[in-house]
């Protein structure tokens, strides 16, 4: 279903950008986990809204419990979270309902739904359904983190200014740098040109894509399995759910192509502990869809934000001619910034997700 | 499931490359279709081995209807298709246990299913399961034709050696050039070109990675949905079923996250007949998960065949030491070259399982 | 997944008896449809408690829609309601944790959930969260009732004492007596018997079980499958989904197995307008898992209520002994009485979820 | 999907009555489970044809293993076993195309599939599904007998003749005597007037209808879940795309409405060796939809054999006008009698499946 992901985890979202509320239904964590709530709310703030680089709607998006905790632990029953929308401005979007934006899912939502598609916001295509999907993210990264798993990712470029890579053999040095400093980058120089080619792209009235790279560490070999089980198969649904991605590879991706195979097979060795590993990482951490116990290693594109204050063509449904839109209202000029930590929340949940397969356990 | 995929349709698949047999179940093809199993004998062939480029087993390949077709008409149950594996050299694959090769399943595959693996020929992720699934694609492909859906894929790189692209905006003139020429390119010169790259390849005992790009044309606006439901979420655990992705992207893709907004977002026209088209088609065909009514758009990039010739490094479980591999028997030396009718066939099942969604009737 | 029904529709229920909430997320409402939600706080009032016969938990159990219904009109987001749990006294609760109630949940769901099991009022097992069922429900049915097709149930049994069954054939006239009357029967003195009945066993500090015999009419043939996808198949998770069933048949059911064939078989006729129709409804309107155009009929068995309050054995878990319980707190004496609107909810639910299959439309 | 069963195993059936074959896809059983083909054999000849009691139609039915099966051991890959259909007369079903058989998924099925249904010998409709669910039962059987877990049915009834029940606080006695007698019941006495019975509609060109029970020993408590998650909810679907099933009862079922709460209630007691037992098994097995550890115990009702020689009153649908049939060909005059290793199938399936839940594991 469209709202649901999940195969031992049962993730529900739902909301508006301009509904009463936007929420998540988590079903399937386990009993017994503890879920220490000052940590999801510090990473539920690094994708909350702020900053000149950001959008300027303001939320505290602090989740409300309504089931599935009692006293700081799951207790089996599916854990439901609301987050209100207490700053919602419906005025900004009333003549779009005619002037579809460019780029953005106005047209298609209106094509699919009709004329009772909640336009204001986006409607459920609004990456405020992001805020939920963090809440849950941060859920599965504690419960992972206890298991000796760690999710990073970073900003690795914005309109082509790129940050370091992770070192595909070991992220570990630089896996948690973006949630860090200041700026989500490895590199604080990076970050500090994507900041200024952000803000030259919003003052331009005009906005940039990005790419955000993610690792995963601690990961047991085993996990996944051939054909539509293959963990790409099993993440992708999940990741793609982030607006605006455009893009995913694993490993080299769509580099591999243009290697030989001699040069893009990880060759295999033991490492001091006996334990088999690989020299280098072009496979990112799965071979035929299952994982091969090093770091898996994922890039995803975002498209620049759709909705700039430029003039643009587009349609008017109303009149049945050409037209031209400039949109107004708030709006974040680079989704990939605060698309960092939805990528770790995304991977976090999707993972956990596989983790929980009974592999053959009876 | 991990052999199962669909909503509407139901897709099973089973069978392992030194099986009896490779096989499909296809739940869901509404009574009534007819099916011309000559057109799915053509488009199977085109899979099918053979050539100096492609391995040497040499099979028929020619599928047994068991169920769901009478006299060539769909009668509402399953249609069951199976395909024997005649020529199996169970040989070829005795020392493989104990030395993994680099970049390929067969590691991760035994630690996940441990000695009971079936190990010959790679068992369930052997390539040879897209044989059903060219089945499988094949009845769809006639299905979407009379309803006016065309798709059509071609090799669009091979290390480094570039086909002419789909025009994004109409790409109909070339959709079906890689089915009628004798290599799956657009440019008959740019085939010329790959082909001696992946014979070079061959003869040096190394492989070569490629890109395949698709395109469909016809498809209706309003597909798809939200998070999980987007067209792209739909789409890529069926097309990463296919061994050997590393990448997938729509429309601009990674390319996007290097441009501007304003250079990024395609701007709504009226067409003649006043129907609502972007004058470009960065966005592939899908905005906010939704179809556009646009050319629908994706790459797919294939890693080099990992089963090479050439000396490598791996670890001997038998020994508990590094070794060296030479992986004798028949093997692919450009993997993207077969994929291309794999991803027509994947793409026409995820899109007729799609384009059987309820959206709202009842 | 345990919380979560549904094939087109997707249902998602959350909450705990203690919870802050119990709520519902309804997925697949098409868009457009009118919500009346004087209607559904009309419908819901026949579930909530209230009366003698009923628990002496009062709560208003109003929904608050969250997303989903905008302006009273449903815009193709999911629609997501959530209901305050207001009333609750935790302190009931407290020596079950030792002393499990025979005849309830409380022990299994120790068993596999642990201590961190929130036992307080049963948990997730609690009747209450029949309460966003029953809203979810009273949507459904508004939309079936637009098309024509209505659902009713009654109270046919209570500990012996018999209501008037519905006619097989045209159960019409008394399709709705049990919403209109005092106490949910069509014959009102087997009401006023079933009263007398359950009030005798509230002042003997027990409880009795019931049967709720549910019928649908206007629905159309050709709803339902083979195999899994039978009518009953899809219709039996959600209704053994309302607590305390022990039994559901179709038709002459049980009775049937006491018939020959010739008795059985429902003769096949055309009606006046020319529509075939049987002459007898033994079948209950599905034949091979698919609807036949007669009324559905089905009837549920309902266990008396395991909290009663006379002294019963059980075991202490603390102890490891045998020990004796007395069940304080409110119940209701008969469950099979408030279960009459929920069994309505679930069947409009299932119902509604097996018309939104697409049958071949692409 | 209606061809598809299971959340951890994954159960795809398909064929029609008069196709080449009937089969089934098995996904999920782990890797290194032996699997004994003689005992396959010995399980699937309980349910075969023959006798005078049972339909005249003999086929081997003996199935041939086209994946998954490495030398008698699972190996991870999907399980298919196809079984030919070798002995079908086309020339019986003629004359029903349009007079649809009272009783029957004649009618019901065409509805839903129009003139493209396979109406031979029922199509996907028949009981021949039953010989592939039979062998994913027997499979499933010999997992769960090697994990202490064991499952038994017998006749309970016949057209008003009663075998002896089961006893439900421990069935272990009893549990696999209809395997081992000529007829399955408990009490050979009773099978020998249940056979006369059966032979006595036969000779008067009618049928019988008929309950079966089924109880399953060695189930661990904490099986299931909350909801639709619940261990009827799992198992109903399953059972119920047995054909001809027209009720399902759990423990005292449909009698538990008759009885009092401190009547029903099964008291909890430590047995000798200090574990949780009820003293009385009113639940069978199942509390809140979690298992208890008690033995589980259900009954099924089967109407009496559609296809009766008999003439009977239907409507031509080629005539549109009213007509009277006599059913050729041949037909159990019984469907329960084979129905007995049938549920025992169903069974065996829907537990394996429910015992490989993840239960928090990760």
């Amino acid at each position: 279903m469209s709202y649901n992901y999940g195969k031992n985890l049962n993730i529900t979202l739902y909301g508006q950008s301009h509904a009463e509320a936007v929420g998540i239904v988590l079903e399937g964590i386990p009993a017994g986990e503890p879920i220490d709530m000052e940590e999801v709310k510090t990473f539920m703030a690094r994708r909350a809204p702020g900053g000149k680089l950001a959008t300027s709607r303001k939320e505290p998006d602090l989740p409300e419990i309504l089931s599935g905790i009692v006293e700081g632990v799951s207790c089996g029953a599916p854990i439901s979270a609301v987050i209100r929308n207490t700053n919602t401005r419906s005025g900004d979007y009333s003549n779009l309902k005619v002037k579809p934006r460019p780029g953005h899912a106005d047209y298609t939502a209106r094509v699919k739904f009709g004329d009772a598609f909640d336009l204001r916001g986006g409607g459920q295509f609004s990456a405020r359904l992001t805020a939920p999907l963090c809440f849950g993210g941060a859920v599965a990264l504690q419960m992972l983190k206890r298991r000796g798993i760690e999710i990073g990712a970073h900003l690795l470029a914005v309109h082509g200014v790129k940050d370091t890579p992770f070192d595909p053999v070991d992220p570990s040095a630089n896996l948690h740098a973006a949630a860090q400093n200041p700026f989500p980058t490895i590199d604080p120089k990076a970050g500090e040109d994507m900041a200024a080619e952000i803000e030259k792209a919003r003052m331009e009235l005009d906005s940039v894509g990005g790419i955000v790279e993610c690792a995963v560490t601690g990961l047991p070999a085993g996990l996944g399995d051939a054909l539509f089980g293959g963990l790409e198969c099993r993440m992708a649904p999940m990741l793609w759910a982030i607006p605006a991605v455009k893009g995913l590879e694993f490993g080299a991706g769509f580099g591999s192509a243009e290697l030989m195979g001699s040069q893009n097979n990880d060759p295999y060795t033991y490492d001091a502990e006996g334990k088999v590993k690989t020299t280098t990482n072009n496979h990112g951490g799965v071979l035929g869809g299952i994982t091969s116990g090093m770091p898996l290693l994922f890039r995803m594109a975002f498209k620049p934000t759709p909705s700039i204050a430029k003039p643009q063509q587009t349609v008017n449904l109303a009149t049945g001619r050409n037209d031209t839109l400039e949109v107004t209202g708030r709006h974040d000029p680079c989704v990939a910034l605060r698309a960092v930590p939805c990528v770790e929340a995304a991977a976090a949940l999707a993972l956990l997700d596989v983790l929980m397969d009974n592999n053959g356990t009876l």
